[in-house]
């Protein structure tokens, strides 16, 4: 596919490495030279201007930030039978087909970084044809009803950074303890981590139930003081605004 | 190898489960009868009286629980040139040795159920040769220096109960909102759990650490509200027993 790619920031330029090794002609803008020049010197794509990006593309991926897309959208001439996909978490996917008409918003996506090596999850929202095809071969894509209900995903996701800081905080006591600090943080995140991967959590949970076991003790110590309580109000102010 | 169980619980059974393709011949206490029933069934393996599983075995796996441990082993007769791996969190090689003589308790190995199907963490002590013989192949061992550090990282690994009920608590979090409840579990427990698997902590924290960004609000929320100072206070807790 012929694709251009506007706003190059960690995402999009994560996008473009995990897309580059599938043949695609792909053109970058020129705006974040450094992004741009890597990924020009490592895996061939070309940069130019906004506009000749737009041109050269059948597809186009819109990741410009908050404060600069309507201005920089706005400005550019798309055409008949362009397809849009919109990495922006902001503006709404009418916003942003109200600025590239008569090109044609099929989707709002949002990565993860590490879809720059593929296996990432994916949340996506809109149409899914060339969502599956550009990125479902390498990761896991969820298909999200509506922009209302992709915002509650978005909070949601943002478990993950309690969740590995707490890993990261036991095996910082366990270092503590006189335990080799790599070897104690690998293997409290391959535990949690293909535990995680392995079963449904309540699976998990119940087996590590054992009658006044480590795990039952630490987990009723941590419900006990608070921490599922305070999760669930931290996920709706986040959800508020 | 002619190897012998004594005791057949969760993780005695887990242990059998893992090995049960490479070639051995097995012998297992007759005393939890449906554990053994269902590993002669589907395994072939031959289930005996205690006395008798050792005397067919050279390598006896040992996991009686706490109560029982010592009247069970001091009945026994063993023999020279026989090798014991303790699975018993509770007694010391020390105790058990005592106990096994003249056989020889080489370690002591801490499994996850997750053994019975491999990629399992195991926390060893001890002589590692058997050990990695029996699981290497397909399970990460970590070998621990000394039976009181064995005990930290027993604590330390308590953590998999509290993180994976946070990913359970954000996903049916999600579900209330109205997402469907299995594909928000599943796309939280991939998240979390490919995340932990792919970088060291500190480099999916500082990823994650967009100013206002949503996963640092919820960080920022939780440390503020005491779920590490907490986490701290319980691993002591547990280390204190």
């Amino acid at each position: 596919m012929l694709i251009g790619i506007l706003g190059l920031g960690t995402i999009a330029t994560a996008v473009v490495e995990g897309i580059a090794q599938d043949g695609h002609q792909i053109t970058v803008s020129e705006r974040s030279a450094a992004n741009a020049a890597r990924l020009a010197a490592e895996h061939g794509v070309t940069v130019a201007p906004n506009q000749a990006v737009v041109d050269a593309s059948d597809v186009l991926i819109v990741a410009l930030t908050d404060d600069i897309y309507e201005a920089a959208l706005g400005g550019l001439t798309f055409r008949e039978g362009q397809q849009v996909i919109s990495l922006m978490g902001g503006p709404s996917i009418a916003a942003v087909q109200a600025l590239v008409s008569p090109a044609h918003v099929v989707a709002k996506v949002l990565p993860f970084p590490s879809i720059a090596q593929g296996g990432s999850q994916v949340m996506a929202c809109g149409e899914m044809a060339l969502v599956t095809e550009l990125l479902g071969a390498r990761n896991s894509i969820f298909q999200i009803g509506s922009e209302e209900e992709l915002h509650h995903w978005i909070c949601a996701q943002a478990v993950l950074s309690p969740a590995v800081l707490m890993v990261r905080e036991a095996a910082a006591w366990l270092a503590e303890q006189g335990a080799e600090p790599v070897e104690s943080e690998r293997f409290l995140r391959e535990l949690v981590g293909s535990s995680l991967l392995a079963s449904p959590c309540d699976a998990t949970l119940r087996a590590l139930d054992t009658p006044g076991g480590y795990n039952q003790r630490l987990r009723q110590h941590m419900v006990e003081t608070g921490m599922t309580s305070r999760l669930m109000a931290g996920l709706v102010k986040l959800q508020q605004g």
